[in-house]
């Protein structure tokens, strides 16, 4: 089953919003071995609609087009749909339903202006759980489109509960099981893994499956996809690429072997040892708080974090003394240091993470370019600070990766518990 | 000047990373008049890549590449271009001198297999500050292709500095001066903004330019293109759009008129007002004070922010009350009142804003089902805390959507001052 998204949109083309849609579709096809092949991002046009939907609906099983479906008169996913296969649009009972139902919900009255109660002959009427519109879904030869509204919150309701439960009969597979093993690397970028410290390995992982390499800022993750026709035989395949990668020369720089993220293995690691942790942020201003609390059931272990973002904060809150920031500046291993012991007293966690840097564009000094970031611990074990430097980001990537340094320290730190 | 995008990579189709490049591009390209007529998202395949680069090559001037130049097996670009274009790949001097001098820039040692050498004949290989592969630039027929590294500071630099400086005699455009006048709304839905409070607003904008409608959680974003032959039309324009919103209905959901993130009349409110923030975040888990530290400046008027996720650091560090726990719980507007005041005297800030609520999927109470959220504040004028209600959304669009009413909020004490 192949499925190509239609992402519809002048505000996706003119740096407006990101789309999300696509994202969140990918990886539930991945979880689902479901092949998406191809995303288009149009504008709200007829042209560019209609060259996209010819190429999509020849290439594939699936045709899912996002926006459009809204009230106003940029909306025009209904009327090319209806062009498009020579369906006029006529009054449909169900979609009537489905817009009363949602403005009844919402106590809103309704307007008949809006337009939602009509849909290309032959194409069903959607069901919207969350807004006004209705999808649509229009089957032929063999093949499936849906059109859904461009909201994150009802696209995705509408594919899971709607698109998906319509298309079940022919979401099966060839019978096969699959799996893609992830092997996530750090400290060595992907030249260096492939050229130099495992040269043969992408061929000797190739005997595994289809493998592929995704370079971060920090390091590598290098996928494999593995088939088998049953259970057994999938675990067999999945331990030899383990075995594979652990006895190559890269098995000091993997950090986990597994689809889980960063902060999820994080979390289950801390959970593992029942260890509470915490921040004191200055640079990264709570990003690193931010991506561990993205994670459902992060409140077992996470307590909080501080962000220190003046000095008044570092001294008053965090117990920084003043003359270790006069001394050695804001930007140092001996302020990151004494962060780490402020805020493990003050948050009372056993282990606690700072960051204090220049992310930039301004707040560069001679000996301190843009990208110095200084990162510090505390635990019972041990407390320490340390220099670091990054080059070539803007301010917001700089962020990313500083908190992306600081969650490897608190990893590295808590696998030493 | 149309611009269309192929962005390659298995990896952005499951789901493994979000693409960041289209996003800058689409900013950037609307930021210099430049059309940006579509992104293709497509996996390393010969096949999916000739289809797009058919499509893109006949319908734009300029065609970007982005990801595919690495040094390892799944990286095709190079290859397939030489193969769509018929010009064999050759050695190349420049290409060389670009790997070489960033490999002695980084200390590490050239290793030759890596076949960044070669080019598609007729090709100017493009130089990489930062990373390894050299872009690659062809002309033919008055148009242009560039293919550029998927990284996306690589792909940034690359843009701006190497193809926009040989493509800049072709930039010009017709000569007319163009600007984007945005309208920022809030408090009312889409649908009721155009069909019940201005049902008129619509036809009167189109008067001054092409209109377009961005719905966002908490409002929408009105947009109007504007043209004319110089400065002086260009501002009377501007001003009948100013105009013609501030006499309609809509004037009091208008939170800002220009181009600026909510992030940014933030700061350059409480600037102008020479007042200091801070925030006390439970459920957002430090968003809100990332989303204002990742705006260049905002330590001018940010101090920091409490993260207390756990109740521990509610109690401990913001000073509340066990009996104001136990009585309300810890997301209630008598909690998120509390913080505020806590936050405030902690921090020192004239204005703090305060979030405890329910992101989900756990965490819910009969009485409190996920979506809940506590905004507290306070400054010397007042301290205050509401309950608000969302639903339909993810953990992680919970989040979002809590600290963007937080940040409303915050936009709007600033305003009382």
């Amino acid at each position: 089953m192949k499925i190509q998204l239609i992402t519809i949109g002048n505000e996706l083309l003119n740096g407006k919003i990101q789309d999300k849609n696509a994202f969140w579709l990918a990886r539930f096809c991945y979880e689902h071995h479901i092949d998406f092949i191809k995303n288009h991002i149009i504008p709200d046009n007829r042209e560019s609609f209609f060259t996209a939907l010819e190429e999509a609906w020849s290439n594939s099983d699936l045709v899912i087009t996002s926006g459009g479906l809204g009230p106003t008169k940029d909306d025009l996913t209904k009327d090319l749909l209806s062009e498009f296969f020579g369906c006029p649009l006529v009054e449909s009972e169900q979609a009537m339903r489905v817009t009363l139902t949602n403005y009844k919900k919402s106590k809103r009255e309704y307007n008949p202006n809006q337009n939602y109660s009509k849909v290309p002959n032959g194409f069903t009427a959607l069901d919207n759980e969350i807004g006004y519109a209705p999808g649509l879904l229009f089957e032929k030869d063999s093949k499936m489109i849906a059109a859904l509204p461009g909201v994150p919150s009802e696209f995705k309701t509408m594919f899971k509960d709607e698109v998906l439960k319509r298309a079940n009969g022919s979401f099966k597979n060839s019978g096969k099981l699959k799996k893609h093993v992830i092997v996530k690397t750090y400290k060595a970028p992907e030249a260096m893994i492939f050229n130099k410290i495992a040269p043969k390995l992408w061929e000797e992982l190739e005997s595994f499956g289809e493998v592929s390499s995704l370079p971060h800022p920090m390091g590598v993750d290098i996928g494999v996809k593995i088939e088998a026709r049953d259970e057994a035989s999938l675990k067999t395949k999945e331990q030899g690429v383990k075995d594979c990668v652990n006895s190559s020369a890269i098995q000091n720089y993997i950090w986990h072997i597994g689809n889980e993220s960063l902060e999820e293995v994080i979390i289950k690691k801390a959970k593992e040892k029942s260890l509470t942790l915490g921040f004191a942020e200055s640079c990264t201003g709570g990003l690193c708080a931010s991506r561990i609390t993205d994670i459902s059931g992060s409140s077992s272990v996470f307590l909080g974090s501080i962000i220190a973002y003046h000095n008044s904060v570092k001294k008053n809150v965090l117990n920084v003394n003043s003359s270790t920031l006069e001394k050695f500046g804001a930007v140092s291993s001996e302020t990151a240091w004494e962060m780490a012991q402020g805020a493990r007293n003050v948050l009372g966690a056993d282990l606690v993470v700072t960051t204090t840097g220049i992310a930039g564009p301004g707040g560069a000094t001679p000996d301190k370019p843009v990208g110095t970031v200084g990162i510090g611990y505390s635990s019972e074990r041990k407390c320490a600070g340390d220099i670091h430097h990054f080059s070539d980001r803007d301010r917001v990537d700089m962020k990313f990766v500083f908190s992306q340094l600081a969650l490897f320290t608190m990893l590295e730190q808590i696998e030493k518990f």
